[in-house]
């Protein structure tokens, strides 16, 4: 779920007897006794989309943004709801046909089913999606171990291209632009690792807000830094060739947000085992760095071990 | 949850996997398998309510209209997430000190737990709830058989009156005033009949958009009509003081919703268990008429047994 640190303050005292809100501090609720586990999440127009000219991949997007956070804790989705407030413009019968089918073709990719919604009149166009899983267990936020590897899997930055397209800020040809507007509207999801990650993961989350927001947010709790290689964070191939060309730090374009892929902290000694996995599964899963002890600070470096500094950290959903 | 049809028509066959969604002709979604019970609303400002010059009431009545949708199904609700989309006014210090204060009141008084959401910025104020109770069974809505009693739980009409009174469009002493508005915001949901109406109801609902809308809700996959008798519909003292007073027409203050009372049938030999219970938990349970074949054409009759007709039959969700 988003973060809000503000509401956090008013209201993590009100679901201190509901130990599955994990002082909502998590990005899942997680009732172990009934096995449930729940995310829920707003998008809003002009926040966490540009515009609705493309409801379908729209809508693809935000239902892979929600069940996300279900799958980076190794839960695999099985319902979501989801509930739209728009004008009559938002959801003509045109556009309800394109998200129609846009869901049911997240249906298929990802083994989920519409279970229930509403609709509301409004001029401003949102949409809340609530996922819902069962599972044993997950992987929690803030479990990490010093001295841990930190992975990350698939490429960052591809997502972050794809924005910067659609806002007319970078120019490239065709074939690119449509590659980076795919990986934006449609991040592949890691589908594949649910029934995996907990083999080996101490602690989990997934990308939306970048990958060092969301690296401190993992840890939040924890009397713990981290230290990560610039050279060693996974790009595309389209996207180095992007930085190359038009000579851009790729300091700046790998902790944007909307990855939607998985970071995790793993031992030392799991990492036999992530590598049999990843060559398995055909998936990419990359040590990136490593947690450390807290009287050291949180840094990222460069080729000559010398630390760098980001335009911006990431994306705060904030007032 | 709210309903609309021009939606149902698009993402039916989307949840027909979802043996839980019921359809989505529903008030919840039901996971047998997972004893999962959950329930999806949205509320928006200028539509489900006035303003937010009082948050706290505004709270309370959306918490109660969400959770509504399990009691009258016979299930305790237990956890709710609520995500909220405003502006910095909406959710200022002041009102959020408000909000939280209001949602832990809530909680004590239905026994719920706030177990997740979300904030994000918007211009135009909303509120999605999701409710979620777990239960081995439910009362489903399409149960109704025919000659079966008709029955409501409380007194209706109040809250519209309370709705009246917030629009200035009656005018009232003070402790009317206080009396119908505290009945708006905070309708007195029938917590007590939770565990004792799956004893006797074949079908139900809740009362939000208005008695007839419902009772057609109620039964709008099945090949039954209704008679409603005027007299028998139950107001408060009070109520009938404004009526009287104002010489206005009881019909027209008796189907317009937000009363959250519970709508239900049950066959005539259920009478007696009826009476003991509602005697035994000090529950006021009303007859108010009875199912009939579809050939006769639903109706509500006054003292002669002559069909009337209303101003508005309730107020439905649309664009």
């Amino acid at each position: 779920m988003h973060e809000f640190e503000l509401i956090k303050n008013y209201f993590q005292k009100l679901s201190s007897k509901s130990p599955g809100a994990l002082n909502l501090n998590d990005d899942v609720f997680f009732d172990k006794k009934n096995r449930l586990v729940v995310s829920i999440d707003t998008y809003t127009e002009g926040n966490h989309f540009l515009n609705f000219k493309k409801p379908e991949l729209v809508i693809k997007k935000i239902i892979r943004s929600s069940i996300s956070d279900l799958i980076c804790k190794g839960v695999q989705p099985k319902y979501y709801f989801i509930s739209g407030s728009g004008n009559k413009k938002s959801f003509s019968q045109s556009n309800l046909s394109k998200i129609s089918k846009a869901l049911k073709q997240e249906q298929n990719k990802h083994k989920i089913f519409l279970s229930g919604g509403d609709t509301v009149f409004s001029n401003k166009l949102s949409f809340t999606i609530a996922s819902i899983g069962f599972a044993n267990n997950i992987i929690y936020r803030n479990k990490a171990k010093i001295n841990d590897d930190i992975y990350v899997s698939g490429n960052l930055g591809d997502s972050y291209l794809g924005l910067l397209v659609l806002k007319n800020k970078i120019k490239l040809n065709h074939s690119l632009r449509k590659y980076f507007t795919n990986q934006y509207f449609m991040p592949n999801l890691q589908l594949k690792l649910i029934a995996h990650i907990k083999k080996f993961a101490n602690t989990s989350i997934d990308i939306s807000d970048g990958l060092l927001t969301d690296l401190d947010k993992m840890i939040n709790n924890q009397k713990l830094s981290y230290k990560l290689f610039l050279k060693e964070i996974p790009i595309s191939k389209n996207l180095k060739k992007v930085i190359d060309l038009k000579k851009l730090s790729k300091i700046n374009y790998i902790s944007n947000g909307d990855d939607y892929q998985i970071l995790f902290t793993a031992s030392k000694n799991k990492r036999g085992i992530i590598g049999k996995i990843a060559s398995n599964l055909r998936i990419k899963l990359t040590k990136i760095g490593s947690t450390q002890s807290f009287d050291k600070k949180s840094s990222i470096v460069n080729d000559k071990n010398m630390q760098i500094s980001l335009k911006n950290k990431g994306y705060f959903h904030q007032f």
